[in-house]
This record gives structure tokens, C-alpha cells and sequence, in this order.
């Protein structure tokens, strides 16, 4: 049986990600951090990661995207999740006495508008957003409120104040699943990639030139700083096909002749978007 | 006499990047946040406004990214500054004593390695670095230590407990200059662009095709999901040359072909970088 690990605590958005991609009945692992998610992804037997990459508001998770080029793991799935999220706090604490407000620093800055209406409340970075309300349960605090989901309310027993404080209603998150092995072939694919181009004129333009001239579709790009070197960056895409199609084969070849470094990061099956 | 806006507290690296560009003797103006800055820019007089909009480990300002596409402002000019971060708390306090270390978000994602190592402490996002370090002098908190620079060390007087913890000392940030009018002509211009391509195969390649094409030199990429259209993305270019140059006119209609907006964010002088 897999054993999936998630980075947070029961009720985190990212458990109900691994839910919604191996079963409810699968068995899940809290992890304290992404690197501790990647490590164990990483170890023995039928073990799986599942991470946050990208919201549709508020942009990438760039930690994720460096550790997956640190680690040697393979993508090999994804889902969207709509993310709904809600201000909480013990029952019988009111909006007036929330002196602080705890939650993961994305969900913070999907929540800026609210929080900044909320004059002079002190915005705490918790390491996750269930966390965030777990903490707020064991140490009795009636003097803060976290955000989080409903789920999160449900298991640590606290009361929704406000609900849907995210600033965007338009609001998803993809998480990727992370593994050992490559995806089995699947219809209906899509590749992740990552690559360094040589300092040339028109480098990136001659590198997204090895899959448009053969009509392979670009779904994203991200470019990230290169650490150490100044003004340099890594470019990750998402190309359309798998590594297993021919022509995907001879455009990462044609990537590779532009590139001082090519990585394919996993081929795996577009994710289906889950509404809530 | 121009007055510069900037985001934090005298003593914020955005305060030392206002000096570098505009003289030590310049008027500074500190604001509460980003929003604040390009409101004041926009206003009338000899206003402008100075904002972070890359690190070169950390990745960009999002933030600003998306108020340059909400304001009208021009970027008229840039600098690069070498970040050097420090932990620093009230004289008499030990690093065994601190149990919470405040700071700007992303000057907390530079020092994560450090952070982590200093087990079970509380990490609390603050809106400005050098604030923090206001804040600790002010509530005299002697359990709380700020990660700052050395000028806000000095300027609340704070003793540094650990010099250096940023996580890589290859650590620069890129600042912008915003002016409600355009930069005059100078040499070794470059360009700052935002579009959204249509939904049309090999529409990227597309559009970077109408820069490479003409040989003009893309400096900088980055995406940004466009709000209420999930997995969609707006492009943010910097290229090398000025709007006044022929073949860039060129290359911007050809863009306008090929998108659902192009706006130019502004052209100026290629910055300098600044080791501190």
C-alpha cells in the first residue's frame, strides 16, 4: 500500500490534494517541511510526495521548484484544487479580541486585502495553514485567529468568523505527486522540464524554437534566479506529450545543443481540477 | 527637489537604494507599504518612488509586479545592491534568549537555513526589514531578535548577535525608480515590457520571435497568472534598448500582433551594482 507525505498537518490543503489523487482511504504522512516531503519521497518502499507548485493568485512555490531540482524524484501526477480559505479562532473568541493572525505565507498573501482591513492586527507566518489552526487549539489562544480551511476548523473544533477571506474567488492551487519511478504511458500527457541556456543572443527564443517548430505546445514557463550567479536563470516548462513521444525525444535533444544543463523533472498525465 | 518614496523604515536597503541613485543628500520619504509608494510617485511634484523588484536567489517582488501593471507609472531607472543580512537584538540579549525572529518575508526566505537551525523558533513576517528592528527597539523586547541590515543595527541600536545570515552571499537586489514621466534618452538603455499572449499554439515563441528576430536582446522573462484566468499568464520582458529605437518600435507593434495587451512599463539606463 503507498504512503503518501504531505508537508502540514491533518487538514491541510495538501492532504486533501493527496486524497483527491490516491483515495480517500490512502495512508497519509504530515511532514514538517517540503524538503522532509522530498526525503521521504526519496526512501524505501512504495513512498509518494505530494507538493504545492503554483495558485492560480498569487504565482509559484518557489521552494518547490528548487528542491525539485535537487532531488532526482520523478513528477508523475497532478491535480487543482479550488482553495477556499477561512479566518477561525476558538469558539466564543469574537473578531474584536484577534490581536494576530496565523497562517502559510501564501495563504497570508491571498488574504492581503482582508488583513489589511483588519487595522493593526499582527500577520504571523506559520509553517502551514492547518498547522496554524492546530496551534491555535493547543495553546488556547483566544487572543488570535488562524487561516485556514474548513476541514481544518472541523478537526481542531474551532469557529469560522469570516469565511472566503481570499481576496480572488478564482482561486486554485496545483499540486504535483513525486516519486522513485517514472509514470506509466497514459493518454493525454504533459512533461515538466527544466533548463539553463547558454548566454547567446536569442538563446531563450532558439530553446522555445526546439519544441514550437515541431508544434509541441508550451503550458507554462517560470524562469528562477541561478543561484550564485547573478542575473542568470533556470527556465521551468510544461510541454504538451510525454518523453516517450518521438518528437518530444528529438526536441529535448535539439534543447539540449542551447542549453549548458537540460532536466526532464517527469512526464505524467494531465490533472483533473476539483471544485470543493 | 526631488522627494523619494520607499517602503519601510530609515535604515530599509530601499532607503540605501534611493541614496545610491539619487545622491546621500537626497529627501526620503518612508511608507508603510508598496501601494503607498506608487501613490505617492503618481502624485503631483518632483515625486518618485523606489522599489525591490528582484533578488537574485529568492526571485521577484510579485507584488510589485502587479501594481507596475495597476499603475501608470514609467521606470526610469535601476540599481543593484549587495544584501548583507544580520541578526540583531536589544545590547544584553543572548541568541539562547530568542524566542522570535521578525522580518520581511523575503528577507526571512534568505535566511531559511539559518532559521531552521535555530529550533522552535517563532519566524514572524513583518511589513520591512529595518521596521522589525524598529519595533524591538520600541516594545524593548528583549525575547525577539530582527534579521536587518547593519545601518538598522546602528540606527536602533541593536547589537548584531550573528553577522552574514543570509543563506548565499551571492545575494543582490534589483530596485526600480518610478517617475510619472518617461527616462530622457541615454546610452545603454534597456526596456521593460508586460503582455498576455492569445491562446494560440506556439504564441510565446511567437512573440519572443518579434525581439529575436530583429536581434534585440531579452535580458529577463517572468510570468504571472493572470487573476480570474487560472492557468493563464501575463509575460513580464526586459530587453536591451530604448522605446525610442527604431526596430524596438518595430518589435512592440509586432508584439500587439501577437497579444491581448503589451504595455510598456518604461525605458532607462542600465543599472549599476553596488557592493556595499
Amino acid at each position: 500500500m503507498p504512503i503518501i507525505a504531505y508537508q502540514g498537518e491533518p487538514g491541510a490543503f495538501s492532504e486533501k490534494a493527496a486524497h483527491a489523487l490516491f483515495g480517500k482511504r490512502t495512508t497519509t504522512k504530515p511532514k514538517p517541511s517540503f524538503k522532509e516531503v522530498f526525503r521521504f519521497a526519496s526512501g524505501s518502499g512504495s513512498h509518494y510526495g505530494v507538493i504545492p507548485i503554483e495558485n492560480s493568485l498569487f504565482g509559484s512555490v518557489h521552494e518547490n521548484y528548487d528542491l525539485l531540482l535537487r532531488h532526482k524524484l520523478h513528477i508523475v501526477g497532478e491535480v487543482k484544487l479550488r482553495i477556499q480559505l477561512h479566518l477561525m479562532a476558538l469558539p466564543g473568541v469574537s473578531i474584536r479580541n484577534v490581536k494576530a493572525v496565523y497562517s502559510h505565507p501564501q495563504a497570508l498573501g491571498q488574504c492581503e486585502p482582508f488583513l489589511r482591513r483588519m487595522n493593526g492586527v499582527e500577520v504571523v507566518a506559520y509553517y502551514d495553514t492547518a498547522g496554524s489552526a492546530k496551534m491555535i487549539r493547543e495553546q488556547k489562544r483566544s487572543d488570535a485567529a488562524a487561516i485556514a480551511s474548513a476541514q481544518a476548523a472541523q478537526v481542531y473544533g474551532l469557529r469560522t468568523l469570516r469565511r472566503n477571506v481570499e481576496s480572488n474567488h478564482h482561486n486554485y492551487t496545483r499540486f504535483l505527486v513525486l516519486s522513485k519511478s517514472r509514470a506509466q504511458l497514459a493518454p493525454n500527457m504533459k512533461t515538466s522540464v527544466v533548463f539553463a541556456v547558454r548566454n547567446i543572443p536569442g538563446a531563450l527564443f532558439k530553446a522555445l524554437g526546439s519544441f514550437a517548430l515541431r508544434e509541441i505546445n508550451l503550458l507554462k514557463i517560470e524562469s528562477r534566479p541561478l543561484v550564485g550567479k547573478p542575473w542568470q536563470y533556470l527556465f521551468y516548462l510544461d510541454i504538451e506529450g510525454s518523453v516517450r513521444d518521438p518528437h518530444i525525444v528529438a526536441a529535448l535533444k535539439h534543447l539540449q545543443e542551447l542549453s549548458t544543463l537540460v532536466r526532464v523533472l517527469g512526464s505524467y498525465p494531465v490533472g483533473k481540477t476539483i471544485q470543493t
